[in-house]
């Protein structure tokens, strides 16, 4: 594999996304989408039908660098985010992850007191996880320096809520009865989690990944006492423990909890170089709460792109003013692409970004 | 029916409820419970299966009225809400309002352009929505003053998302298309909506309820302006246009946008009395930010009722020790209490707020 060694600094022919995560100064906004390696895309239907089950896609480093790198061969993305599935940490703790036809993961097993936690073994990233590590330093040979990688994890609570729940969830009461009738055995939970997602993070950052976001997306169903205790506090120990430089470069940490924005100022404590955003708030309101700390990516309303792209051109515009000038800003949706949007529609969204962004940067 | 009349002060043995609500002294929190008469009531369900189906037991006041006053026969509520649904609005437009066991709501019908706006007939409530009025005639009577009773509706977006989407949805793409594409048409129907809102509830204040809830289930999604455009706007309308006293007494008006705690100012300054809260947001900060002005409604989180009582208690404990001291808290769930509830568990909810809540008010 081309993984590239030593402090030198390893070439890269665009570095506006790094740049902006830590709010030094560049010549457009950098734009890239959360799933932008997705089913919005023929080619990754395509690619999907071929491997025969998204499983085999997600542990074939070679068809997961396919996927990952087919979003850049349309659109300029400033950025490549490594395909996977956020689930390959309970997975590779013996949880028997698998999908069924629209309906979501699913695991055959189920941790649903403190014994099955005890009874979860540790996670050898480098054996178990190596298929992930290995299309990292594929797809990182594969950019050839034309855009940073992004590598990624699931929060420890939002992985531990598919782990009690046994999947998705409307409602997440088992896990949240979990957490209130057994905060201890949670506690032990997500310590363990987070011990593999900072070994896990650590090897993708190893592999070559040039930044890395922590995807809390269920953080946002819970209380705020209990967000802090049982969410933010092992993503702020995930961040204080994940190697801070690689290739002489700063490697970027972007915290993102989907329905976070009462939580901004927290988020924004743990020591991450980034907060992500979702669309309910207003991006010009999170820079003046924590703008002078972090970066800050998002926040178009991901359904935008369903519309006409001169709403979708006039929605980017109104985001960028709401920033306003200066540095600091990652455009992206503030949740993944949807399945249904044209692709045609992703391309004005880009354009946009690149050429509206521009004045806002001289 | 026994409907009250004249501007006479009509008999309230217990009226904590609406004096929280106006922020006035009162000697315990009072509490109820949104979706306090349902499934997770046996004698609910009873009912429920004997009416055939979902929209019998809703059409028929003698039967709305029996499941009304079902959770008070067995807890101490300190206030009674109208059983109904909250697509009474749109059926009553001829849209066509079905239920499918375990599916939730469905219209026969589809609102996709101007077209189908323009061709939606204006609600004729003396008439069409008579079984509603009467149902709360009826349970006023049947009250006999021992507590209040609320009137609700869902806020104009709310209903419009419904009628635009055909049900339910996950991420709303099609409601929201049909916002960014023809934010004209949606216009229209939600001025239709609004006047609707406002006739229908103005209508439950005549019968006999002696405060109202908008409901506005799915204003969390939108972005922070398309929130003010095209929900906080009608739903400040219809405040502003309904009934501000009956029987001799203050009509509260409580709003509640699930998902809406970064926008509680907003909402506050509608010139409602109350806002509801979810649990996402802690009721101490939103008393800070806009305790001055309005009374606050909740917030604990629906799924501890799935956790021991004494983890339910020390919840209580813990959200009435940080409202604090002083008057303007209506306790209640952040959302509707799920089916599965045990009763007993309710039990403990509400005599936990009242025993805990005394030294609170002293």
């Amino acid at each position: 594999m081309g993984q590239p060694k030593g402090e030198a600094l390893s070439i890269l022919k665009n570095d506006r996304f790094l740049k902006a995560l830590l709010r030094q100064p560049v010549d457009r906004t950098p734009v890239w989408m959360m799933r932008q390696a997705g089913r919005y895309l023929p080619e990754y239907r395509a690619t999907r039908q071929g491997a025969g089950s998204f499983m085999n896609l997600c542990q074939s480093p070679e068809l997961a660098c396919e996927v990952t790198l087919q979003p850049l061969q349309r659109f300029p993305f400033d950025a490549a985010i490594l395909f996977s599935d956020i689930l390959t940490i309970p997975d590779a703790m013996g949880m028997g992850l698998y999908f069924e036809e629209g309906e979501g993961p699913r695991f055959r097993k189920l941790i649903r007191d403190a014994e099955d936690v005890e009874a979860l073994p540790e996670v050898d990233v480098a054996s178990d996880l190596a298929y992930v590590t290995d299309a990292v330093s594929l797809i990182r040979r594969e950019l050839n320096g034309s855009v940073p990688l992004i590598g990624f994890s699931g929060s420890p609570w939002t992985l531990a809520t598919y782990m009690v729940e046994g999947g998705g969830s409307r409602d997440f009461r088992v896990a949240k009865q979990f957490l209130y009738d057994q905060p201890q055995a949670m506690h032990q939970l997500l310590d363990k989690l987070a011990t593999a997602v900072t070994d896990y993070l650590n090897a993708q950052i190893r592999a070559g990944a040039q930044a890395v976001q922590i995807f809390d997306t269920w953080g946002g169903i819970l209380t705020t006492p209990a967000y802090r205790e049982f969410s933010l506090a092992y993503m702020r120990r995930i961040v204080n423990n994940l190697i801070r430089e690689n290739e002489g470069r700063q490697v970027p940490v972007i915290l993102f909890t989907k329905n976070g924005g009462l939580w901004l100022e927290d988020i924004a404590d743990s020591g991450c170089h980034c907060v992500g955003l979702d669309w309910t708030i207003e991006i010009g309101a999170a820079r003046q709460r924590i703008g002078d700390r972090v970066a800050l990516q998002g926040n178009m309303d991901p359904c935008i792109l369903y519309a006409e792209p001169e709403r979708i051109r006039a929605e980017v515009a109104r985001i960028l003013a709401d920033f306003g000038t200066g540095e600091g800003h990652v455009f992206n949706l503030g949740h993944g692409i949807a399945p249904g949007v044209n692709p045609d529609h992703v391309a004005a969204f880009v354009e946009s970004v690149h050429e509206l962004s521009e004045p806002y940067h001289q």
